[in-house]
């Protein structure tokens, strides 16, 4: 079965409203439909009929009399609502709509394009924009698209999707200029209609995209990008990602304590990582990336590199380095073979620097990539060459070089992509050698292409993880309020508490604290009470009946002499711990993508260095291991200055277990937070807990 | 005076020896020659004398019978020491040696250099190479350069050092497709005789170059590189630096504690701070930061960013926050001035998006950009549009824009660049109107032009930072051992130590204790004892007389058992100090680059975090306080959880105390550490203090 989007973007026939010769659009429009060489139809709509551009106008869609796949919408604002019946009329499902001074200008904006979506719904029409600038299918040769739009001059692997239309373009010339050619460009607009996980939804099922590159300013509806992004992830298909305009709105909309910790962006970052997206910082790497994750496919395993300058060999070793990209020694039988393929070289090492010597003898360069390809322990190869680019640098010696190239790429499956040194357009001479050569050759330079194969790399590693979707976990009718209260339900999902007891009376103290043992600490119990160090309702370490009997009841003072009107249930009295390695485990809620637990080290380290690591939930304990170790203070979890190694899967499991329980508790839970989880070994205990409900004012860290 | 290398780059005569027909080398430097438009003399040498390549040679330099600048040596390097008598002979007093096979490849190889550095100063000859590809002075149309130049395309603004002569060639090409024009492009390959520190005290003093690129794998002489860097910062000329390999060897010739905390590369960009260089890390970053710093000359405040794009103003704000530039908001008559030129425009920013309006009302981009350009918070400006490169893209709209641009930037003194949206070549159609126009535009794109752009401002602050030189404190003769001499040395040099008293007895323990107060700290006095606590030599927050004599005995019998051979002085006492924050303040030798200081926050925080500063010695008060916020964990320092505020100033006025005190230990000192330093209020005390002196074991931090 087609896709839904199908006869949106491959169209047989498409209708120009509002063509007028003096429009810049419909010029370009038509412009685009020469250069690429469209073969299908085309009609333009003009109300007042005649010839436009040499081609005649019908006055309405309806009396096209054919039928349309698409129409671009050219008229003016004024009428553009009065279009919509006409397209109706005229069997018109799907329409591009360029005007601008929607939702992007302010609120009457907004009001107009309510009123724009309520007409496209009503006349059955799919509707891509307003404010965008149209689509081009360069697979099929369908430009619907009204600034200049130029032909693949490379195979097509990839699409852009983007909420600009200026930037769509931008990145199709920055393409054109790399000799990397384009699938589809669609450009989403505003998304009155059509937005990008639309599009991306299409593109994950269109079969000649092998990889996606997405500019994004926000997004609209997080669970349908979500759907989208898995689908594709399900596909194999890599999408590359760069959001701009980390909001603010969203910052302030997290007012749990959590939130504070952590920026928005960061969440967005987490969320990539649960959908397997690439993200990327500039529009170079957005479509560099793509394209080389287009050609290589995952990447399991480390990168092994080949150039001819020892300079550029470590250039492309530190960039690896500063990309996390493992560059594996070379294993015996390897160097053994090289050793043999390039005489008196010495010991051989990867990055292989084959040195000027090839110059003299050419052969060199294929004996030791072919050794390098065959070497199980790489699992991608990058070689540094230029092809030659004009006449003024083109020699016999260069062209065996690249022929050497492609013929070791043509003989092995491992992904390979050779690189120029530096970036360099893709001229009409490089182009034609390259694909006569068969090779896989980027001019996008080490720097950047060594970058995307690290990016490449990192989404392998996602794509292998599980997939998993938001609040698995089924709410459960419990509320728990007070400290008390949500160690009971953390110990019922399986995490262990430190045990406490209530006391009521100073007798009951000293017995609870008997039980214990030498040293305990006394909390004032209440759920009306947050900051209970803050009115001295926290004494610790405790020892010995009468202290305890008088520690209980300068707790009660102090609390009634503070909020008299609180509720108070007594006195929690908890064995004293010390020692140990404090962690700080927080749920918060992201108005976009929901539930995020934040991990770090307790106290000054989470409060001061903001050292933490953030998942979307649900969080395996496999993936909550993985969050300790990306913590920059890692290290204190391996029996620092003498201290015990904590057990890193126990606490893992903990951790996890936590996030689990805050999904429970429900959508209306802003935070759960426990600080300190203390770990000493394998020991691990929660001795604090607090959430915090929505309608709640922010809480900070209970006493 | 000119420069002694003068009569080396801009040489007037040029021989080639060991001229050939068959050698790519003869025919590559000929054809240079020719491309570039040489305007010298040039002579040929062969042996065997003759023709080569239809010009007459002499069968040797002295047979020439004409004064001659410089020889090209193309030689066999059975025959290349033999060369240098004929040189001399000739008058030849500036050489160029290609031929590899020296240092670079091993023990031989380093033996067959210094033959030649030797014969060269035998014969009064300036070597540039071996293992070169020589230089091209591009100003003066003068290659001698064996691979294939290109004359420069744009304006001549930036030189290229080199020790890789394939990586200049490289860069050479990338600046040609970004129309960037050189000045000079010099590679100093093995650097037997003029080094890069030469090449650029040369350029620093060359009134075409405005600024140099220079790549770097290893520093030979650290002293002569720094007197280089520090006659181009005097020149306020700017030096863009990207070095590669951080080499193992030094990291472990840095033995000291504070070594193993640092890194070599940290220390190298502790070097280029000093030094004031930029430093960066890809190919394409060093030419597009050399040029736009030689365009812009020292940016003294903020950014502002113009563009015809939301999305692109929110990828250079993006990058701009990333990179540490400001991009201040618009005062009230800028904003003012603003709305006044774009009417209906609601609220502008910076960056300012002039949106797509100006595809009707093109005026408004140069109102908008003239009020830009005369608001006086911005220091410079960014401008982002492309020239039309080629006929598919040109429009009489763009050009309109274009002459836009170029008017506002002709009218204001102020620092402004164009950028193009994404990086792209700067086409013969681009170069042209860019220079017609009288614009300064560059075709890197956003994300790379505002980068560089960041340097420039860091750059710009090093600038005006006073320069000091390496090891400007005259070493004293003392030489304290023990941690109680440091202590006082310390004290004697300004930093305020922890009062200490070494008791002799039991009696004199108490006494001493007694002066100090409610609780003392106990430590053996030994200089032969490193490890204190390992040892049972250190007793913690002792009260009471019986207990200050019972600890000063077991402190004296765990030292006895444990170390029976150490000379033992006693016990150490000291108040004992509680809260405040801990600092940890080494020094380490660098065998290169000499004496770093390293400040961290102490205790778990450096150990684990490696949350460190670096800076080379000396220091002044204010670069410490720098270095104390760029700690990641700085905030403890403003009075965390309710703890004092640090006085900032006067923890760094005795952090800048403690690197003179390491100064004036003099070269022979390995590490001076003092951790920790505790911070509390105003009070700032070094509570322990430990020296390393050359040719000790590794040491560890004091117990």
């Amino acid at each position: 079965m087609p896709h839904p989007l199908d006869s949106f973007f491959r169209p047989r026939s498409i209708a120009f409203i509002g063509a007028t010769e003096r429009s810049v659009w419909t010029r370009a429009a038509l412009a685009n439909l020469r250069t690429l060489g469209y073969e299908g139809k085309l009609h333009l709509v003009n109300r007042k009929g005649g010839e436009v551009l040499g081609q005649p106008a019908a006055t309405s869609a309806a009396s096209i009399g054919e039928p349309v796949d698409v129409a671009l919408v050219m008229v003016p604002s004024e009428v553009l609502l009065s279009t919509f019946p006409d397209l109706e009329a005229a069997g018109i499902r799907n329409a591009v709509v360029l005007s601008s001074g929607f939702a992007e200008s302010g609120k009457d904006g907004a009001a107009r394009q309510q009123a724009l979506s309520d007409a496209a719904r009503e006349h059955g029409v799919s509707l891509l924009g307003p404010n965008c600038l149209g689509f081009v299918n360069f697979v099929d040769r369908t430009p619907v698209w009204t600034v200049g739009a130029r032909p693949p001059v490379g195979a097509s692997r990839i699409a852009i999707v983007s909420q600009s239309g200026a930037l769509a373009a931008q990145m199709s010339y920055f393409a054109g200029w790399q000799g990397i050619g384009l699938t589809y460009m669609i450009s989403t607009g505003n998304e009155a209609g059509i937005d990008v996980a639309q599009a991306i939804d299409y593109l994950a099922d269109e079969p000649r995209t092998q990889a996606i590159a997405v500019f994004l300013e926000s997004v609209r509806d997080p669970s349908s990008f979500e759907r989208a992004a898995l689908r594709a992830k399900r596909a194999r298909k890599p999408i590359v990602v760069l959001k701009v305009g980390t909001s603010q709105v969203a910052m302030k909309a997290a007012q749990a304590h959590t939130g504070s910790l952590v920026g928005d962006d960061r969440v967005f970052d987490a969320a990539c990582q649960r959908m397997g997206l690439i993200r990327v910082r500039s529009l170079e790497d957005l479509i560099i990336t793509a394209e080389v994750a287009a050609r290589t496919g995952p990447i399991s395993g480390g990168l092994g590199v080949v150039s001819l300058s020892g300079g550029l060999c470590e250039i492309a070793a530190d960039r690896a380095e500063a990309e996390g990209v493992e560059l594996p020694g070379l294993e015996p039988a390897t160097m053994a073979a090289l050793e043999n393929a390039l005489p008196g070289f010495g010991t051989p090492h990867n990055p292989l620097d084959v040195t000027g010597a090839v110059m003299l003898q050419p052969e060199l360069l294929e004996r030791s990539l072919e050794v390098l390809y065959a070497a199980s322990n790489l699992s991608a190869m990058a070689s540094v060459l230029d092809v030659p680019s004009a006449p003024e640098d083109d020699s016999a010696l260069l062209r065996k070089l690249v022929a050497s190239v492609s013929a070791v790429q043509g003989r092995h499956a491992k992904p390979g992509v050779m690189f120029s040194h530096t970036m360099r357009p893709m001229s009409a001479m490089s182009q034609q050698i390259a694909r006569e050569a068969n090779l896989s050759y980027l001019p996008c330079g080490v720097h950047h292409g060594v970058t995307a194969l690290g990016r490449v790399r990192a989404w392998t590693e996602m794509l292998d993880r599980p997939t998993r979707t938001r609040d698995q976990a089924v709410a459960q009718d419990v509320r728990p309020q007070s400290e008390q209260q949500t160690l009971e339900f953390l110990a019922s999902r399986g995490v262990p508490v430190i045990p406490t007891q209530i006391a009521r009376s100073a007798d009951d103290a000293v017995a609870i604290a008997q039980r214990f043992g030498a040293s305990v600490a006394l909390k004032i119990a209440s759920a009306d009470i947050q900051h209970k160090s803050d009115i001295g309702g926290v004494i610790l370490d405790v020892r010995g009946d009468a202290a305890v009997a008088d520690a209980y009841r300068m707790i009660l003072q102090n609390a009634s002499r503070a909020r008299p009107e609180a509720r108070i249930d007594g006195v929690a009295i908890a064995p004293m711990r010390k020692g140990g390695v404090e962690l700080f485990v927080g749920t918060m809620r992201d108005p976009q993508w929901g539930p995020v637990l934040a991990v770090g080290l307790g106290g000054v380290w989470v409060e001061a260095l903001r050292d933490t690591s953030l998942r979307l939930l649900p969080v395996t304990a496999s993936e909550a291991e993985e969050m300790l170790s990306e913590l920059r203070g890692s290290k204190l979890l391996d029996g620092f200055r003498g201290a015990p190694a904590v057990d890193r899967k126990a606490v893992a499991r903990v951790i996890a277990a936590i996030g689990e329980a805050a999904l429970v508790l429900g959508p209306e839970l802003l935070s759960l937070e426990v600080n300190p989880l203390r770990a000493s070994g394998d020991e691990v205990e929660a001795l604090d807990g607090l959430v915090e409900w929505g309608g709640q004012p922010a809480g900070r860290l209970a006493g």
